[in-house]
């Protein structure tokens, strides 16, 4: 799959002069809406749908600054796929050099409107197959 | 009424070594929050209610640059209060030094959840009498 | 010139399930980034010469709300520039149906790093005679 | 130490109602910054220093959603202080009601202006053997 491109803007950065480490964080929830756009499931469906999939844990390790004006580059890959939950890797990188930048880890589960888990399999099967197939084969 | 105060947090800076001028749009919103706690009528008790107040218009003049760890103050006035429009205005300075830092404007209306102007005054009489009240002291 | 695209995110998004407020004033910058880019003097070039050029001031009027995971375009205009100060005025627009969803203006001027004010004229005379034909056309 | 208290902002709510998990790394901030100058070695006694101690990881479990205007408590815990790296532990609870809203870890080092790591016991001695006591006493 295409890799995400974020344009560095200026109010992403802080007082250090590079981008501030809580941005990278929203850099993989941009990465990831990207991702379920492009599999066909993208949030708003889901949500349609009556299910959020609300974010468990997170997890970054940064490795070089990102700069203002600069492309990023950000890679998905569902690492794991299961009835409740899922987890999706990161991989941050220079768009131009491919420098890597960052490389994090977000867990996710699938909740109805009143909180509840669900399972996936049960409440849009299609996506499902198609999720549980596309992680079997990363 | 007692002024509202912010300490400005690293993530607020950019690359210019002070606070991002986004933030203060921010702040204008903890100070009006603040505000109608104080007066009895917490955002929380409001969309109880079924009535939203979102911003029509902002305005902000940057006087001086805020800083990292500092203390800012923020007065809010409601400067104008009618049958379906309110009007805050906001006196940012340094909580220490009263140095004056920005000045701006809110300007409201009141919306059931439907999305349709609603008058507070027919929702929630007491509270339309209290802020008419205080606007006119202004 | 082309309008600037913003791809609307699930972290720009507050409770009333649209996007905050203070996010167009930061969606005002990235486009202003975008339009000095395409003019040839992308602020990583201004900086590189010793010039900032911070918000004056700031005004948005909201018109319609902005959603999840749609396209916003947003106009640019060089409305004023003088020799100390330049405004510019930005029309929000959904990208797809051009519903009109905000208008704004900023107020800017030009700093040496020691925060003097400074004339873009004596500094960088060719972006200088640039922006004023540029401004002088609107 | 006495917990940081966090009041949950508007603008730091998404449409799924609650706080947006982004923002959970901005408070690890918020409370680090505080326990910095608790301990009186605030960041801008750091930087006046010419030190400056970037984010290396970050990591955070959601254990319950925060809600708009309610108290957030932050206990901040130097669990981990070497020479050149340290490690700061975080537990989020309701200030009300204690109830565990999330838990997370940031490890962080010491550089200098140009990006060399650097040594804390070389470059202020009497910080280093605080946060070395307060880390053993963990």
């Amino acid at each position: 799959m295409e890799k995400y491109i974020h344009r560095v803007q200026y109010y992403e950065t802080d007082k250090m002069g590079f981008v501030h480490h809580s941005n990278y964080i929203r850099w993989f929830e941009e990465a990831r809406s990207d991702f379920f756009n492009k599999v066909g499931a993208p949030y708003t469906e889901t949500e349609r749908r009556g299910i959020i999939s609300p974010v468990l844990s997170v997890s970054c390790k940064y490795i070089k600054s990102c700069y203002y004006d600069t492309d990023i580059a950000i890679k998905v890959n569902l690492v794991k796929y299961g009835n409740v939950k899922f987890v999706m890797k990161y991989t941050v990188t220079d768009a131009e050099t491919d420098e890597l930048k960052a490389e994090g880890e977000t867990e996710h589960c699938f909740l109805n409107n009143d909180g509840k888990v669900i399972s996936l399999k049960r409440e849009w099967p299609e996506m499902h197959d198609y999720l549980l197939k596309l992680s079997e084969s990363e």
